[in-house]
């Protein structure tokens, strides 16, 4: 049998639902899926219920980590109205700032409808202009939003993160921007390149997320434009089935442990090479984010294994997948981390603690530029 | 008695109405209101019935222009989800293309909140790649749009012209737009340098237009960042006072005739210069929108004269004017048009057929500092 080796995968975009949401993902049922998918780094989105969006709400949840995460954890900050000094006085501890510009699941879209001509205006400008430049900013943007994030990144000189890209006009206006010269990365999720809606109508509410997923012409310009694309995240965003089936389902869906096998078959079908993958999953993430090494760290994986993927054999605590049934090829075997064995076959041999909240380092220069690096 | 003499003035944003709205005015009543106000060349908006989107619509414009108009008239092609191309292919005989990023009078706001996701995004992209970079695009975008607007013509490298600027929030943005290279100018009208929300409870509908009436801080705010500012233009919107007195009153006021006495008061009141004044209505509208000079062409001012505005002294069709009663320093007297007297004394004297549809030139290359050569 071969054995294929790659760094710890890292996420940077996922929902562990502490505090507030625990009955469909906790710190450690979160992070159990992460290395159950490969993943030995995430990084946590702030829309919880309270939104982490001040140093106390912050501090919480890293205390909260260091006893309960079993893989390593970053946490982003949320924007709010009015938080723009507190946010940027934490960017020191945090992965980065997230600033909601579209209506989605949580409390912490920043553009009222309702709120006075230019309100969104006057407190993006606030976040533009405090955040620190060497640190980036995350924005779910859809559509004309992406370009309103843009406008002001250009214009205040920061350093832009555009969430899960998912339009043929959104891939292409990162396109554009980054060959005008903004300081601009972005990711794509798994469920955006290999589901549509199509599936959204098969699956129902167990297809629906923010963005939804979109047209076969959509999914293809990702692939199309993958090499402006520079990471590949899951925007894991777990709710219970009954959530899901009930009369208002949320918006969102799991991913952490079908990313590595989905981008594994994709390997084998020759639609990505090995060394995209790495990239897209590793590098420009460390790159963008300014993370550190996690020394004696590795994935070992049997890229022969054909299966199908099933609820079955998640940890996470929603229990269920929207790639139900779908026929993957490789098989994440073991994950060591900092020399640990902490999964192997299927099981989890980590223990609640053995993961670390992380402070990121300043990033690199050309983080901007992580996606050009790729074949 | 002291006579004051300027060049004729240039109001880059009216709207004439001519045609489907003769009613309210036509392009001799607002080429005759434009006279009466100083301005001896206007740039008319798209928004009409039918809208102006293609070459059969501006081609009977541009004929109906050169029987009836007074003054000269520059006529904007209007952007469509679909006409990018059809729209650039009329660059070279427009003053720009008009984009309205949201709601206002007329049919051609180009985002619409029931199309799908990012269809609002491609059309913008559509016509940021295709339009001529050297030829301005002007856009209705308030608040959270006007950064829309600043990240695409940043991301393809077009020329930005910002209607009516009316919120300190965007006043800011446009300086730390202007500051960080982007080319773009942008235009105040004289009813958010003047009128105030305050106003707009006191006059009802006569006090309502998009965008709003602003806060008094909105106010201040402009005159404080006049130095960022590019031109005065009026927005002219007439609508009849039926019209604004009925159940669902259109917005829009008119200002072509209001705009210079209200100017020359600011000036006589130490809050303007005169060369600054004439930067903000001539000079920078000429090089923004690559306007040749017209010969033999000036206006005669008396500037010590006081009085109080009033609709009787009006040309425009529609009659009224939101700043009925108010005080003023500085009357025109006289208005010479390539030799011929126009205007004189309250009466005009041109002809039909005396203003000409006007080509505009390619504009200066230092168009988007215009705002940065006043003092």
């Amino acid at each position: 049998m071969t054995t294929l080796r790659l760094p710890g995968l890292i996420d940077v975009h996922v929902h562990l639902r502490e505090p507030g949401g625990e009955h469909k993902e906790d710190l450690t049922s979160g992070t159990a899926a992460a290395l159950a998918g490969g993943v030995t780094t995430v990084l946590d989105m702030p829309n919880n219920y309270p939104p982490v969006t001040g140093s106390s709400t912050l501090e919480s949840k890293r205390r909260a980590a260091a006893g309960k995460a079993l893989c390593d954890v970053g946490f982003y900050v949320g924007a709010t109205a009015t938080n723009a000094a507190e946010a940027a006085g934490l960017a020191g501890q945090a992965a980065g700032l997230k600033i909601y510009l579209d209506e989605t699941y949580g409390p912490l879209r920043i553009q009222d409808p309702s709120a006075p001509a230019g309100h969104g205006l006057a407190a993006l400008l606030g976040h533009f202009s405090t955040w620190p430049a060497d640190r980036p900013i995350a924005v779910h943007a859809e559509g004309l939003s992406m370009a309103i994030a843009i406008g002001l990144a250009r214009t205040f000189g920061r350093k832009l993160h555009v969430c899960h890209v998912s339009l043929a006009s959104e891939i292409a206006l990162i396109r554009a921007a980054k060959r005008s010269g903004a300081r601009v990365s972005c990711e794509v999720t798994p469920h955006h390149l290999f589901l549509t809606e199509d599936d959204e109508r098969r699956l129902g509410a167990l297809g629906q997320m923010k963005p939804a997923l979109a047209s076969a012409a959509d999914m293809a310009a990702l692939w199309d434009n993958l090499d402006v694309v520079d990471c590949i995240a899951t925007d894991h965003a777990p709710h219970t089935l009954a959530e899901k089936q009930g009369d208002s389902p949320p918006p969102g869906v799991p991913g952490l442990e079908t990313m590595l096998p989905l981008l594994l078959t994709a390997v084998a079908q020759g639609r990505l090479t090995q060394a995209r993958l790495v990239e897209l999953a590793y590098q420009a993430p460390r790159r963008i984010f300014g993370l550190a090494a996690q020394a004696d760290t590795w994935l070992d994986i049997d890229p022969d294994a054909r299966y199908s993927l099933g609820s079955r054999e998640l940890h996470t605590r929603c229990g269920w997948t929207p790639f139900e049934g779908m026929s993957v090829q490789g098989r994440l075997r073991r994950v060591v981390l900092r020399g640990e064995t902490v999964f192997e076959d299927g099981r989890i041999a980590a223990r609640p603690g053995s993961g670390r909240p992380i402070v990121p380092a300043a990033p690199g220069r050309n983080a901007q530029n992580a996606g050009s690096a790729g074949p």
